[in-house]
């Protein structure tokens, strides 16, 4: 029996891990992972916005195929999904925490689908304990929801309408006052909930639950942590384990702020109404919070890592930790994500195989460039099954994880934005079928097509931290063209003819078939 | 009360009417519409096949968009169509013979939706009589399909188990022999039935017979004629109402045949394993039927629009005539269809809108670039509708119908080809997913992207037969960049974020509405 846990953080950045290079941020669990299996050092999303990133992942799908543009924007009606998929080879797949996933309820009442049970199982995953895990009061009212979380900490004794947002979202000061946790400043006090009843805890928590009771049949559990994910607001000890001290410096410089390069950088300059992270002080207070949510994280994977030794399910459990996309925390002077710098489309991406094919790779590095969409496909052939040609996008890791190198393995990565749902694309103006742009990363290169502004180039190698746009620079003419013809033929090759099998178009396709199956004769004299 | 007749023959060149300048096939009542209406000069399909091309048609959007790539692959069961749209404003739209639609079986099982409810109003278009057009015995018996064409021949006499076959569409010779009409040298002979139980006489009583019970509601009739798709068989008259000196020339010289300017040109000169129109036996055998058939058409269009006058029905309803693709004929040593020369993505269609704003173009000719796609549109806002900006890809006409010539009008057709289920694919021996090609064509230049195979350019200016490539020329290397990069922005910009309106997403992006509708307070200090 093989079985697949897979983890996922949300707005987790690849390079705060002790992994992969965070001099004090230790994260000895996540770090055994990695010990144990292979850490890819080039995984990318294909998305810097929740929603989208994780409806790509879990389809194995990129953003233009899926159309999902942004978080609330639904997935199409016959999608298929990883639970769909694993279901074929006799899989159970459910989720404990976050997938922002929801169906198209138009089509659905169009067409009488009973949405309750799509929802229930949307993209052929169980629903066990499904959390969005962001709600805030006025959400909760507005869309009258429930959920579990909510019931836990009220079983707990923190009572009223939302103690997701009065306990677990807030902090407490030095003199008792509850502090709203949507306010960066009242980051550096604790958290007003015990360590224990907090949403990575719980979540911990409820994916035990349901290993205990899931039974012999073959299982992905996909364990969705909320965490590091705003409100930044970490219990006790967390809270504090951190100082500036610990800090990576910020990637920025005044000059990318005082002369912005590119109109759309300038639009996200402007993107919160806030402050950001613009002063030292926002993150000087806000990082070491941070660094203390993932921190908790580290704890409760171990955790979970020790129930399934005690359950002696290393042996058939692949287990892949990864994140939807990272967080700017001020670098570029940017807030949140939806951007394509390294902080946000770049991802922690582990896979322990404990298949003895594995072994020649455990503790290594793999620097070939992958995607989060190659993430279905890898669960597919592990439980046995022949990734779908028609659907699937994204490719089957399995032959990294066995040693193979193969030669035809991918030159780019491609990661999408539509900004238009958000306040950029008032800032500039455009249309809304004009905000949005696409990205192509070879190994050396990162290029950004935009619809209305000039593109964007930028050289990897040499400029790591993204400092020097050269889409104007005529030196790098052929180097533009050359990425810029890559993508339109990766525009024209998407997955969108579903309706039919490539093996039906193969046998239809055969010379005779036309005449002998259906009778029709073309062309005859 | 607003109504529209939408009338579609199937293979019908746009140069086999009178009024589009053919010199001996006279087709007065199409000809009344274009004296009547606007004939456009340069109307083309999106997809050379017949189920695509109506797929584009009655959902006003492109082919990559919709995923339907060839004949009998059916639509993604979200879709939208001519119905559904007309339906919000009001009007009950239903058909009369072809469209070729199929809805997606495998996702509406899935999902537990009706099937049968949904194949009787596909797209939102009642089906009144639909009939694919194509019944071969063996298609017949492999469906168990049943049609009501048959019940009526029989009705009349003609029994059997597929009369379509056995009378509609063989031929009778001197002797009294019945002979296939698969086979084009049977052609020559009548049809084996008297004309007025033939198929098109048939579509205009079904047609005749809708508009007698519609009732009050405005509608839309969209009458689908057959003809003078193949099988090439005429009844008497018609069969031999032309001869070889009303033929027009082929359009092919020796030269393109023998030495084939392009592998995927090489690959349709195999395209049928037999004849083909290869030798001029053939042609002059099956043109003078085709044009039998074209005239026998426009004979029943003439008792339809007699009808139509009789009924008052003239002054309140917009009449569209087209055809969802052409014919080779022969023409560049090509059968049948698939390909992008003009004698088969360039269509005939004439609108006649009795709305008195529409007087001043009456008896006009619009030579601006339109596509079939833009049919959708146009019905939907002659109805009093907005075409939908989220769905609708193509343009509604009205403007050039009433006089207006919009500044921003397209400068450019698209049309796709997704040759993979037929054998040109494996004859050239390519992978489902190479086997597809793009055309851009301008009012001047045709351009062809081809996945594993040069690109194609033709000025059509200077070369309106389409015999010399000027894919390879270096003179012209600009021109093939510029198309190119046209092309690549459409591609990038197709209609497939489907589950949010427009509307939502510029309310969505106003400064504020995240904080104040769901109480989410990003980078705040």
């Amino acid at each position: 029996m093989k079985n697949i846990l897979f983890i996922m953080c949300d707005q987790l950045r690849w390079d705060y891990l002790s992994c992969y290079g965070h001099p004090h941020l230790h994260t000895p669990n996540i770090d055994w992972l990695a010990e144990n299996g292979v850490r890819f050092d080039r995984a990318y999303i294909q998305s810097p916005v929740c929603g989208p990133s994780r409806a790509c992942i879990y389809t194995g799908r990129y953003q233009t195929t899926l159309g999902v543009r942004h978080n609330g924007y639904p997935v199409r009606l016959d999608e298929l999904g990883l639970g769909d998929y694993l279901a074929e080879v006799g899989v159970k797949t459910a989720v404990v925490g976050k997938t922002d996933l929801h169906v198209d309820p138009v089509t659905a009442k169009r067409l009488g689908v009973d949405l309750s049970v799509e929802n229930r199982k949307l993209l052929g995953i169980e629903d066990f304990d499904e959390d969005s895990g962001n709600h805030p009061t006025k959400m909760l009212r507005q869309r009258g929801e429930h959920f579990q979380y909510n019931d836990y900490l009220r079983q707990q004794g923190y009572e009223g309408e939302n103690p997701w947002h009065t306990y677990a979202n807030s902090t407490v000061d030095e003199a008792g006052n509850v502090l709203d946790g949507w306010y960066n400043r009242h980051a550096k006090h604790p958290a007003n909930i015990r360590a224990e009843h907090s949403q990575t805890p719980y979540t911990t928590n409820r994916a035990i639950d349901f290993l205990q009771t899931v039974g012999d049949q073959p299982w992905c559990l996909h364990v969705g942590y909320i965490k590091p994910h705003w409100p930044y607001v970490a219990p006790a000890p967390y809270h504090n384990m951190y100082s500036t001290a610990h800090m990576l410096p910020a990637n920025r410089t005044e000059a990318e702020r005082d002369n912005p390069h590119h109109p759309v950088y300038e639009g996200f300059l402007r993107y919160t109404p806030g402050e950001g992270f613009n002063r030292e002080e926002i993150r000087e207070t806000v990082i070491p919070v941070y660094m203390g949510l993932v921190k908790q994280v580290d704890d409760e994977i171990g955790r979970l890592l020790g129930w399934l030794q005690e359950n002696g399910l290393l042996e058939n459990t692949m287990i892949v930790f990864t994140s939807d996309h990272g967080d700017y925390l001020g670098d570029h002077w940017l807030t949140d994500k939806y951007w394509f710098h390294e902080e946000v489309i770049r991802v922690p991406l582990i896979i322990y195989d404990p298949s003895p094919a594995a072994d020649v790779t455990r503790g290594t590095v793999c620097d070939e460039l992958v995607e989060s969409i190659d993430l279905v496909p890898t669960f597919v052939e592990y439980s046995g099954g022949t990734p779908s040609v028609e659907r699937l996008e994204g490719r089957s890791l399995l032959p990294l994880l066995h040693g193979a190198n193969p030669a035809d393995w991918r030159e780019y990565v491609i990661c999408e934005e539509d900004y238009s749902p958000i306040t950029v694309r008032t800032h500039l103006d455009l249309d809304v079928d004009d905000a949005r742009a696409t990205m192509i990363r070879t190994k050396r290169w990162k290029y950004i097509v935009h619809e209305r502004f000039r593109s964007e180039l930028y050289d990897m190698d040499n400029d790591p931290q993204e400092r020097h746009d050269l889409g104007e620079d005529p030196a790098y003419e052929a180097v533009r063209r050359e990425l810029h013809e890559q993508l339109f033929r990766w525009f024209r090759r998407r997955k969108l003819r579903l309706t039919r099998t490539h093996a039906f178009t193969r046998i239809r396709s055969q010379p005779g078939w036309v005449e002998e199956t259906m009778g029709v004769m073309i062309g005859y004299w």
